[in-house]
């Protein structure tokens, strides 16, 4: 090898990594795992491509990771077309096109990565391993519940365990302050106390009694799932608000009744992050590092601007994050092997386990010139003799 | 689901289409079976990018593929990126740069996709998955029968079996045209009648006889390795050839030593797509339909004009011939449980090779739903009643 310095040609633009031994044999390995157990589930796996046109990949709830999306012109067609930024709406649309006459609910599973324009300053990453399943076309507590549940036995199949689920409602202080018809200036206030958990801010912002319980009360019902749904069920509710708060408290038992140890919480006033999903919405996170390791929650799958649209839930498991929350598995050993042993001597260590590292150049001392190949074990005399 | 009609939504771009089940599923458990396969004879993944800048994308060996890579702007360094339109180049360059200092040989795979500008009329696809290994580090016969022994393992493990591997030296012409030393113009007709395989037009080229000799001699060897290699020893090329030749001879030997079953050919004057080799080269095809299904050979890793290069070899397998090749492995039983069916009664099914599908919502008939469902058994008294 030559000595001259080409590290320029080794800098890879910010946010943009590239995954060396063993961390990308083990991402592979948790996609797998992921995949085998949404498999176990009767989830099929989809393959949708890296680049779409922009009209399929920015459709419905894809708008919104419009500024996240890098362009590029097709020169076959003349017309734009994006990098996906995410593979929930390209499941979303397979759903409604190619297999709008496949029996619902469907079930669908992916794993693959997603470019985006710019990362965060808390995330910098642009580029994700994303896997993750939708479950399209039925809107029951059942459906919800059976996401839940999936991603918890699917993170625990990975190797984390210790979990806990936060869930969400998205669209209900939407639903409550239609319901109880205030001021706009009145209820922005609200909407600003609410989203900084004041609530102080909730009583000065000029809104009537019951809105200011109201909504006081939703920011109480944030906490344990148990006592935050007592919570929410003595709230006077606007009659779609009680509905959403029925649902979840549904989803909550069934979720409670499957995993009894399962630490769950409600969080009823969030939805940063969570624009485009219109019902029960959850985070799984690692009880240690409270890292978020899945994100799920009902959509509308389709492009309800052409007036197709299915009521869905599923989630996307954050592989980086799992990855850091788990565990590195051993590796298999290392067994190297001189110069011209048969090609089929190799198989019988391989069914052992070992990675059979076979010569390819002569070495005078076995011993040394496996120790220099980062072997555990060199085979002498027939035999794998650990180093 | 509303009945609007949205197939545009569904059109993609011509050459990318989105894998459908079973198909996806296929593909992935294809590329595991290989990459298990590479592991165990110690070739570890590495997972480089989607997107890289353009100058380490398209050094090196990547400057062939400059006019099928799609560039972006990336906004955070203002700089040009490219799309990858190839991983070798990629893997090599992770080789000379973050991986520099590992011993050598260096044995990586991976695993992933590439995206082309265009496609060509055989075949139109612009998106591949591509999945192989490099050695890199060693310049030796038994590095490039390696190669070609681990491309037969792997697409055999895959489950193409009936192979037939065609070895190459795309070099070989020009060493023996800058060892002959005929005037430009015979020279230029002696290649043009080599690339038609047209042995009166290698006669008729006005060369000097030895040169017409030789490059008809070469054009004899194509053909049964055994003979081809007979017929090549009998010329007396000069000095760079016959080190080529010899070379293959080796390579041919150690292979067939390895599988004495396996039909070998050579071809030693075709260097048409074999433009960035630079020395033992193959490709693997299917006896039945002839498709290429795994190309690889000897290449010069790294920038050679940075200074920086390394002998290296490696194959890529093409996952769409080699699914095409193959027979579908047998789906697994799809068992519908019933509405309220505890989470945990799930893995019994799931241990014994169901994939379990959970009403989501009820059904009044559990045969009749886990038939519009696609399942075929049902749980009914806690039995898996086929349908």
């Amino acid at each position: 090898m030559s000595s001259n310095d080409n590290d320029h040609r080794g800098l890879l633009p910010a946010g943009l990594a590239a995954l060396l031994p063993p961390d990308a044999a083990r991402e592979a390995r948790a996609i797998d795992v992921a995949i085998e157990r949404f498999a176990a589930f009767g989830y099929e796996r989809v393959k949708p491509p890296l680049v779409e046109f922009e009209e399929s990949l920015l459709g419905g709830p894809g708008a919104a990771l419009s500024q996240q999306t890098f362009r590029l012109m097709d020169p076959v067609s003349q017309r734009m077309m994006g990098v996906r930024p995410d593979m929930t709406v390209q499941v979303a649309r397979i759903a409604v096109t190619r297999l709008k006459h496949e029996p619902r609910p469907l079930r669908l599973s992916y794993g693959g990565n997603v470019i985006r324009v710019r990362g965060s300053a808390l995330k910098p990453e642009r580029q994700f391993a994303q896997v993750g399943t939708e479950l399209i076309g039925v809107d029951s507590a059942e459906a919800d519940a059976e996401a839940v549940l999936l991603a918890v036995d699917t993170l625990r199949s990975i190797g984390v365990s210790d979990l806990s689920v936060d869930l969400n409602l998205p669209t209900l202080v939407a639903a409550v302050a239609s319901g109880v018809n205030q001021p706009e200036e009145a209820m922005s206030r609200l909407r600003r106390a609410l989203d900084r958990k004041d609530e102080g801010g909730i009583a000065k912002a000029g809104a009537d009694k019951r809105a200011a319980d109201l909504f006081a009360g939703l920011l109480r019902a944030a906490g344990p799932a148990d006592k935050g749904l007592a919570q929410l069920a003595r709230l006077e509710l606007p009659e779609a608000a009680a509905a959403e708060a029925a649902r979840l408290a549904e989803v909550v038992k069934l979720v409670a009744a499957a995993e009894d140890d399962l630490p769950l919480t409600i969080d009823p006033v969030e939805y940063r992050g969570l624009e485009y999903q219109t019902g029960v919405s959850f985070s799984v996170f690692a009880l240690k590092g409270r890292e978020e390791l899945a994100r799920g929650g009902r959509y509308s799958a389709g492009y309800p601007e052409d007036g197709v649209s299915e009521s869905a839930t599923g989630f996307t498991v954050y592989m980086d994050a799992v990855l850091a929350a788990s565990e590195a598995p051993t590796e298999r050993p290392r067994l190297y092997v001189g110069l011209g042993t048969p090609w089929a001597d190799c198989a019988p260590w391989q069914v052992k386990g070992y990675a059979v590292v076979r010569a390819v150049v002569a070495a005078s001392d076995p011993r040394s010139e496996a120790k220099r190949l980062r072997c555990s074990h060199a085979l002498i005399d027939g035999e794998a003799v650990p180093l």
